[in-house]
């Protein structure tokens, strides 16, 4: 088995079904889907040949937001009031959170991931080149942006402005392209317009991403209002933070005219459902309004501290329920929607691809079991996958043409479970002594 | 491997984790509980030991709202109005549908429902003898009610009485303690104050459950209002309809008199998140007002063409978020409440034990992961249960003491797939031809 994962060349998927025919995948060296077809293996001379009988191929998953180290804190306080679970709970843990705890819970984060059918996420957290080493080491495409958080002090935006410049740096250093650096703006709440406009003039100067929380909460909009006189969309948008390499997550409270807005500036719109319904926001993304103004729209987990995992084959069905409950509408989102949500919107937030499958893409690929009892009867492959089966009905998952998973199987995922597990419970005894 | 699923005696579970406490779970010949702790194992000559190393025992999970069969239509269609998708979709079919269709979504079902870790469901549909032998064969427990129907006709009425008659005189002639009888007036906009008089009556006579649809859309109750002059609860209840063994699924639309009236009569409310979010009923279940009142709320997910799948790990997940979402509340429904629901609240409403691991209640458990990684970390194993994982962390399940599936093996499930698969498609073509 371990040939499969320590191999690099070219790649055979041998008798897949792919949109209800059966074909042959291959990809060449360089990771590149060569040739689709009943013929395509003649394409190349396969180095690695997989077996794809009983396998549906469909594209490797996006995550476009999310903090894969809280992982870590997957469970730790649950049910509470928002605040009183971040002061409570959350930051005393993260005070005492370290760079090898970034580590482990970005390995674990990227396990979970895998094994759900993710291959490219988008991160927004601490220690992020601790975390990029992780996700490389696993594998996976990532952006990493530093959470910029200045709370409208100078002294604090000139030392966020250093950390971001650092980041940016190391990851371009790597000189990885499955590994990039974005910019971080928390929110309007915890960045000063100053410290948005920096961002966004970095971002541009550096031709790299920018990563945002936007509108999660109504008294988000209420305070912008009453301070800024405007809403959160018009205020980034004045600072220049909207921009077609602009990931906004949650805009669950975005009106009629910041949808527009979004669509006007080519900005992707990152939904996260779970997160939204478990903390109780009060309202839906109006992914409607955000799809008629031409907006990106993609899918995202947000955090396992309020999810409390990272399978996105469970956050399309989230997605797909939540929009039709939240707007009562029962067409609204249907599931090939939702699929392209998770797959080439995502893409194409994070630049890694079309996110289809289809000659000279990436060969970002998952074979899910086409036999496993949520696939039976399969008289709609998007409808089984968004609304019957989750992520434990993916079987093989490849990366730029290299086989991340196979048969369920992942390199090291018992010392990754097991050394998440103790940097847990260390981190919690480090806060509880400090107590 | 095929001993442990063939073998009738006694149980031993050792090192299995309890309550956060390792011990042993002792089952005697009966499949009863017979002792729990660290010295169980001597209470008891096993004929059959299972290691419970690396694993959590919780009890068995309980669906008390499905139509099981209806697997065979999973994804056929979704994503329609309600009356579209029933008559354009969902009753073409069904006209269609045999004995033999039953029974086969039936085992689908049971086998579904198995491997996610439900022990004990409470079915309405048609062909119900033979879906009574599929859960018999898979050694499940289900309570089983045909679908009274009579839409004000007398002449209908009158042969649902004979066939409501007929199936609980064939449950009973089965003697079979794992599978009962109830009976299904379907809902107060498709019986008639009559119908559901009988069904009650009838009910009391043969001491059995009532399993009814109750206030899962707006028009229900605003119908009822015009009709009859009073909200559905409270011509159920003149009717008679509600008893401490009657299941009223969905519950969306009651209002606070009607939840202290379910109160009252003890009656379960059954919740189905997933099936009224996709449906858009645009309304959860009241669950706060129903708890305050002392109804047992239970889960159960409606049949698979209206959620997608059986999977009542997900199912707790969509209850404890869109409580939360849709009240507004963060701290609704927390994870522990979820639990209860699935298990004891389930057990109490179909009469099979507490639905917790105690000594004297029947050995009805089910066996998860603990080192899955949606179980790490492991902070408090009832969010992880409810937040984290879904059916695929259940690797073994016991039924009275007999083991339906261990290491996630369940036997016969080729066969079970691949003739549900094939029904399915028979049962597609034959309606495709009359058409």
């Amino acid at each position: 088995m371990n040939e499969i994962f320590n191999a690099r060349g070219s790649v055979l998927i041998a008798n897949v079904t792919l949109d209800g025919s059966i074909v042959d995948i291959a990809i060449d060296e360089t990771g590149t889907i060569a040739a689709i077809g009943k013929d395509a293996r003649t394409a190349i001379d396969a180095d690695i040949v997989i077996d794809g009988s009983d396998r549906l191929a469909v594209p490797g998953l996006v995550n476009t937001h999310t903090h894969a180290a809280m992982c870590l804190l997957r469970g730790y306080a649950d049910d509470m009031i928002l605040q009183d679970w971040l002061s409570q709970k959350i930051w005393p843990l993260e005070a005492h959170l370290t760079g090898d705890d970034v580590y482990a819970g970005t390995k674990l984060a990227c396990l979970e991931m895998i094994k759900s059918g993710t291959v490219a996420f988008n991160d927004m957290y601490f220690f992020m080149d601790r975390a990029a080493a992780a996700a490389d080491e696993m594998g996976m495409r990532a952006t990493f942006a530093y959470g910029f958080i200045d709370l409208g002090m100078e002294e604090k935006r000139e030392a966020e402005i250093k950390a971001t410049e650092a980041l940016v740096a190391h990851i371009k250093s790597l000189a990885n392209p499955r590994i990039k650096a974005a910019v971080g703006p928390h929110a309007i709440y915890t960045v000063s317009p100053e410290g948005l406009s920096w961002c966004a003039e970095y971002a541009k100067e550096q031709d790299i991403g920018i990563h945002v929380h936007l509108s999660e909460t109504e008294k988000e909009v209420t305070d912008c209002v009453a301070q800024f006189g405007k809403r959160p969309a018009y205020l980034l948008d004045e600072c220049g933070c909207l921009t077609p390499k602009t990931v906004a997550a949650h805009c669950c409270w975005l009106d009629e005219a910041e949808c527009r807005l979004l669509g006007q500036r080519g900005v992707t719109a990152s939904h996260n459902p779970a997160s939204n319904m478990k903390l109780a926001v009060n309202r839906a993304m109006p992914y409607h309004w955000l799809k008629e103004a031409g907006a990106n729209v993609a899918l995202g987990t947000d955090g396992c501290s309020s999810n409390n995992n990272l399978d996105l084959m469970e956050e399309m069905k989230f997605a797909a329920l939540l929009q039709k409950f939240a707007w009562n509408s029962p067409t609204l989102l249907p599931a090939g929607e939702a699929v392209s949500m998770a797959t080439a919107a995502g893409a194409r937030a994070l630049g890694t691809g079309p996110g289809t499958l289809t000659v000279g893409a990436p060969a970002d690929i998952v074979l899910l079991d086409a036999r496993a009892v949520c696939n039976t009867p399969l008289f709609h492959p998007e409808s089984n996958a968004v609304y019957a089966c989750n992520g434990s009905t993916v079987m093989t998952v490849l990366c730029q043409g290299r086989v991340l998973m196979h048969e369920r199987e992942v390199p090291g995922e018992e010392e990754i479970v097991r050394e998440a597990a103790a940097a847990a419970q260390s981190l919690v005894d480090r806060a509880q002594e400090a107590q």
